[in-house]
């Protein structure tokens, strides 16, 4: 069995280098690949179909960390019984602009997706919605969310807990998860703005996949062992105090997440935050309730324009100014255009495992 | 006439060393001295008063670079017209959880704070309020308004413009405001969680303030020329870069504050923030909504209990943990059981200056 590397964390992936090189894939294959696993792993068609989506959607944006990579994560809480493959959605409470949901212990990109397209129907009659869940998981790529609500046309904010990762500041003892936020902003004739953060300057999953390749991680990452010293071996930095951006106020972000995903939700939170008891905290706001929507749009592009400019008139030499989320953006616009993605060695490795273990081996044939 | 620091805000501080010793002011004293002031300036008795308190909570705090430090810009605002000491807020627009107000570039402490009193009266109602000012000005410490809504039982959001300061991550064209950020939570029987903060990892104020007393500032602050050279010059760092927090995080939230406050509320935004032109944005939300308030508080005070533990059990040497905002809590506790606060010698000169400008000398006694 393998070892937890976050509390209720484990993979598959081998410690040393990887033994699979680097492979590209049709996403129509992998589509297919994925939901048979999750099917053979106890779930619905039609809810396989919707994890391996989202799923796929988080690859597009060339955020791997958060793709097909926690398969093998989700197979993993099926078989040790921590989240229920046929778990769904319930809304428990209702008003016109307050909804509570409980996600039964399910997987959080299944009934995560289920709650944000019953919130966007509320918000398209009520304008404002604040929309909590309980008894989630992890939600994956947490964009994928306040996208969708964008591209109907809402602001949106969102944040979740996650597995306690974090110290309060000034302590080692971990009682807060990296939680990370999320703001999307409609734009008239192009995708949302979005932006997608966590509260260490650096994702674990970048910590993780360093692990699983066997290379040490930067110093200037500002992980500490433990005892507060800095570290570049990702075990110590994965066991040890990791940092918050701007220190106390990363933290207190944390806080903040902790407060309206957890407590607000009727979750678990701060150091009881578990696989199968995360909580998830929404906010749509219907821009045109507060101006022409015309107006809205023409202000968010000059906003786009001036930003745009800055980067054409003054870039720092070698950077690039780009508007949150539009590098994802234009990841994910090349690789639907090609219907490939590509994984790096240790991640191929994972999916083989994953299938083997139960029954569907992974046959995508890597793409040229 | 004194020389701009920062867009639309000169100060009268000479830039040597203070003349004035630091001393301590009975809060009565101050009270009935700033009234005075901007009455002199053309404020109403009671919209001076209100101004007054906001910037002594501020003063109690100990955030003492956002409260009767700023008297000389708010009077010089006054004096060089781009601001009304007769303006008033106006509600325009206003659904059951929507709310659309335009300060006609009144004072922020002032319109900010009536603004803050309507929604609060509103959200006991609907439970959810979403809440925009346009043609509104510096809010000063911006946590009062957040702060105030929690005591009335609001958790709440508070988001604001200001005159550029940051550039677009990757560039140095400023275009984007520091934007502090307040999130607050209501306790049963304790002040409210407060995280009030900017996306610089240090307060510009401080910057101002080392300035002004002819201080260096730290290197690790993070400060860059035009050019991109790391500076300990407070004058060449107020014009060259300044970092935000966790690099495109931070820029990537003052982007957000930018479309919240500065778009949605129909006020100016990105590069054109200007004194008289900013907006703020304020989201209410009634945690009754989606548990009983017993479980809220409940919950609120079990993570409470978990992170003094954690700071008792586990507290790197020298540090303690603090909850959001507790340290300055503890700062107006203190402050208001002794009825004193304490200004360094720069402030004193300030207070004196801008005295003598509207012919209200500062005659407040120092106390012993």
């Amino acid at each position: 069995m393998s070892k937890e590397i976050l509390p209720g964390i484990r993979d598959d992936k081998p410690t040393g280098k990887p033994t699979e090189a680097p492979a590209s894939y049709r996403l129509d294959e992998l589509k297919l690949w994925g939901t048979a696993v999750y099917v053979a792993a106890g779930m619905s068609e039609v809810d396989a179909s919707t994890v391996v989506d989202n799923q796929l959607w988080s690859d597009l944006r060339g955020v791997d960390t958060h793709g097909f990579q926690r398969v093998s994560w989700y197979v993993n809480w099926f078989k040790d019984g921590s989240t229920d493959p046929k778990a769904q959605l319930k809304i428990i409470k209702q008003t016109p602009a307050a909804i509570v949901a409980d996600g039964n212990h399910g997987l959080g990109q299944l009934v995560v997706t289920r709650f944000m397209e019953h919130l966007i129907e509320v918000a398209k009659t009520s304008g404002i919605v604040v929309g909590v869940i309980r008894n989630s998981n992890d939600w994956g790529c947490g964009a994928n969310y306040p996208y969708h609500a964008a591209k109907a046309g809402f602001i949106c904010y969102g944040a979740t807990t996650s597995v306690p990762t974090l110290a309060p500041f000034g302590a080692s003892r971990r009682l807060l998860g990296n939680n990370p936020i999320v703001w999307t902003f409609p734009r008239r004739d192009a995708p949302p703005i979005v932006l997608d953060m966590a509260m260490t300057p650096v994702a674990l999953g970048k910590v993780l996949r360093a692990r699983s390749e066997g290379r040490e991680i930067p110093q200037e990452w500002g992980f500490q062992t433990s005892e507060g010293q800095p570290t570049v071996d990702p075990d110590e930095a994965l066991k040890g105090i990791i940092p918050a951006i701007g220190g106390y106020k990363g933290i207190g972000l944390s806080t903040a997440s902790n407060i309206l995903a957890g407590i607000l939700s009727g979750s678990a939170h701060t150091g009881d935050v578990a696989i199968g008891r995360r909580g998830q905290f929404f906010n749509l706001i219907d821009p045109g309730l507060f101006r022409s929507i015309d107006e809205y749009y023409d202000d968010i592009e000059e906003m786009v324009r001036q930003l745009r400019l800055a980067g054409e008139e003054s870039a720092l030499p070698g950077q690039k100014v780009y508007l949150p989320g539009e590098l994802e953006q234009l990841a994910m616009d090349a690789r639907r255009t090609s219907g490939v993605v590509s994984y790096p060695g240790s991640l191929v490795q994972t999916l083989r495992n994953v299938g083997d273990k139960v029954g569907v081996p992974f046959a995508c044939t890597a793409a040229t």
